[in-house]
């Protein structure tokens, strides 16, 4: 008996010195994702079908088969029994905060006049602001969304709502040659935005930009101070581009015929850092200008459609090598902004519109979303896809609801099946935003039920000035 | 101290009296819905902004505005704290079962012979036909659909399915030329068909129906002869019609040039139990045939748009007055069966296709959904909108995600920002069917979970083939 107690306790030494090597063998993570098939959207489009990805601070340190799981330990271990692991969505152009006059007007022929610029004249205010910005960003975050970018007034306030809630966001402050809330000129409005941008230069997170409305709502000399000093800066410039034949008329009577397109090159301010939000009416020639100057092209076709403004050619562009995402746009006009309720839309309508069911397939859609949306904001070197040193932006889409069952490829699921709701996780700068569809970083009743009281407010208004609630 | 006593006791026999009497007065029902903004969808488009319903057995009988609810006790009341109460949807054309089949071929070329129908060669059987119909159903139950036709073989295993589950269906037993696992010739196919009729005419949620694949895919005699069929059993025909260009050139030859319309009319087979599906190549002249045959049509824009096969000429339907419903296609079209997630992109296309964006208003596509889809059925004195007398197939949507607030019009919400898994409760022919999201008469775990299983046999063919999981 005695010896064999000796034995035992031997061996349960060994077998703890045996386990402890093991430990100290194994590297030491914040967040360990076991279990995915992990869709990294690589430049190869490598996939690991029974995967894992390892998190140390803000980035991706390792990724691979599951076979290699068991070299690291983690604080915390999200294992996703089979569901999809990808990059975040990036939603290259939106108005967050107009979430709260969502759903007004929206079969109205004249909603810009009729609902939108009324609407903002009486409402558009810092809280505002804050608190339209407080709702799309968890709607986005629930949605997939890890990095979005935003046109809009008292931009500041949607940075303090971004930085608050984790995401990652590219903000542009609006400048434009009519009074607005925050900016009586175009010149205040230049100003108001280099004091947001010397501001958030160096935030981890958010990316400041100048949001020039479009090139018809401000003058040539705006547009080119805006050029310069987004170069001094090396920020980006967000703006609607080619979007109506209004935008095309105006432009063509102040250059002599030129398109929006070739305007802005003759004027000297088209580089890398431009973002055209819609490019609907775009020519060979245009197309071959974006391509020429680096033109990122936000794409946001379902909003597009439902104003009747046409279908952006898409697959032209993409042919001669220009810079697409996907966008939203605002909550006024798309109605949703988590990007997947776009995924389907797109490749459907530009099927259609090309005549062709081969063309969009379901993988240059998710590619579109994330690495062509990244690229779109310079910020391809570091989002966009799941690989070693990139920053940790990453979103998990569960597989066992009976939309997303069964799957035979991926990629189709998510573009032809999958619901925003069926994210489950969300990680944005490696940090965990969202678990098991719980929003972590924002109280999520809390924000519903003020911008349901904002609401209420705004239906008032309506009401007492004899304004139908379309 | 005694007097008390006596008084004491009097006074509760008053109170228990006075209690019972007001107990009596109420009526006690089966379901009541409380707390409710009600869209009836009735011809006048009621509104009850807080309303109520009651169910007995079936049916509803009695709905208005919340001071009447103390009129009414029931077994189970559903409290819906603000949440919209509609009819339930009905989706007027799928193939249920293929559900077990979707994302395959998605974006290929020639997918009807490339997967399609050599996968149906291989894996259509009574097993699968039951299998995906649980899928199916368990999906569309969730996504707010309380009613739908189908097209397919082995008919008599759907209507099973739909027993079991609870929901309320038109089933089409299809007829072909060609040779099927359920038949080798047209003949056996209406013979199968008339066998299953005979069986389900009298269930009080199943409709069954003869359903020829197509006015192409059948002979002039077998389509003449189940027209006089569905005469002699009184029951719908569900058919694809005015599809393709192939159709359209198959017919025109076989009768010296006339369209898939206009041949139908010839022969004398049009009549209001017709139900076409797609009807997309259809012009003035073919429309006016189909308002005069009283022949419904089954709208499927994102499947169509995904098969870049067009846009059916709907606004130009409604405004002649053809009854058009709403539907999805079979699963490897479309690719979800919830019609939910049709609405956003029937009034988003209809808008672009027309030039217009104040054409098809998100409330059109409501009506379409409920009202249309049900006369199209034919069950319009049943179904289709919240009336008293009417059968109580019942949905109730959530308000309180991110992506349904706020709302100013409820039909755009519906329309523009829901998801299908936004759907909270479904009550169909009176029975609560879905509670919270929890589906109650089917196990949705393990439909799943066979569902998968199922899928993993049809990878291991086609790899066996050779064939990519395209
Ligand atoms: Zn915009
Ligand atoms: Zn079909």
């Amino acid at each position: 008996m005695k010896l064999n107690c000796i034995l035992k306790t031997i061996l349960s030494f060994l077998l703890f010195f045996g386990f402890s090597s093991i430990l100290n063998a194994q590297q030491t993570v914040d967040i360990l994702i076991t279990n995915g098939h992990i869709l990294t959207m690589d430049s190869g489009l490598t996939e690991y079908p029974n995967g894992f990805l390892a998190i140390k601070d803000n980035k991706i340190i390792e990724i691979g088969p599951h076979s290699k799981t068991q070299l690291f330990t983690a604080t915390k271990v999200l294992d996703v029994e089979g569901d999809l692991v990808l990059p975040g969505f990036i939603n290259t152009h939106t108005h967050v905060s107009m979430t709260l006059f969502r759903s007004l007007g929206d079969d109205v022929e004249d909603r810009l006049h009729g609902y939108i610029f009324p609407l903002e004249k009486e409402f558009v205010s810092r809280e505002m602001v804050y608190l339209g910005a407080e709702l799309g960003n968890l709607e986005m975050l629930k949605g997939g969304v890890t990095t979005y970018a935003d046109m809009y007034y008292f931009e500041d306030e949607v940075a303090k709502a971004v930085d608050q809630i984790g995401m990652r966001a590219v903000l542009g402050q609006t400048v434009i040659k009519y009074p607005q809330a925050d900016a009586k000129t175009a010149e205040e409005g230049i100003a108001y935005a280099e004091k947001f941008i010397k501001k958030y230069k160096n935030h981890p997170r958010i990316t400041p930009a100048f949001a020039p409305h479009g090139p018809y709502t401000n003058t040539t000399e705006t547009l080119q101070k805006i050029a310069e000093l987004s170069l001094k800066y090396d920020v980006p410039v967000l703006t609607h581009l080619a979007e109506s034949k209004k935008e095309q008329d105006v432009i063509a009577q102040r250059s002599n015929g030129l398109s929006p397109i070739a305007y802005l090159e003759s004027i000297g301010v088209l580089n890398k850092n431009l973002v055209g939000a819609h490019v609907i009416l775009a020519n060979e020639q245009d197309i071959a200008i974006l391509k020429k100057y680096h033109v990122g092209v936000a794409h946001n076709l379902s909003a597009n459609i439902k104003a009747a403004k046409g279908v952006a050619p898409v697959v032209e562009m993409l042919k001669q090598g220009v810079d697409v995402g996907l966008g939203t746009d605002g909550p006024m006009s798309g109605n949703t902004i988590s990007l997947m309720d776009e995924f389907s839309q797109v490749a459907k309508v530009q099927k259609q519109w090309n005549k062709d069911r081969s063309l969009m397939p379901a993988v240059e859609v998710i590619k579109m979303a994330t690495m062509g949306s990244a690229n779109v904001l310079n910020q391809g070197d570091s989002i966009g896809s799941l690989e070693v040193g990139k920053l940790a932006d990453i979103i998990v889409i569960g597989t066992k609801s009976a939309n997303m069952t069964p799957i035979y490829n991926p990629y189709s699921a998510i573009v032809y099946s999958a619901y925003a709701t069926d994210v489950r996780h969300s990680i944005v700068d490696g940090k965990l935003l969202m678990e098991d569809r719980k929003a972590l970083t924002i109280d999520e009743d809390d924000v519903i039920k003020r911008a349901y009281e904002f609401s209420l407010k705004v239906k008032q208004a309506l009401i007492s000035q004899g304004k139908p609630i379309l």
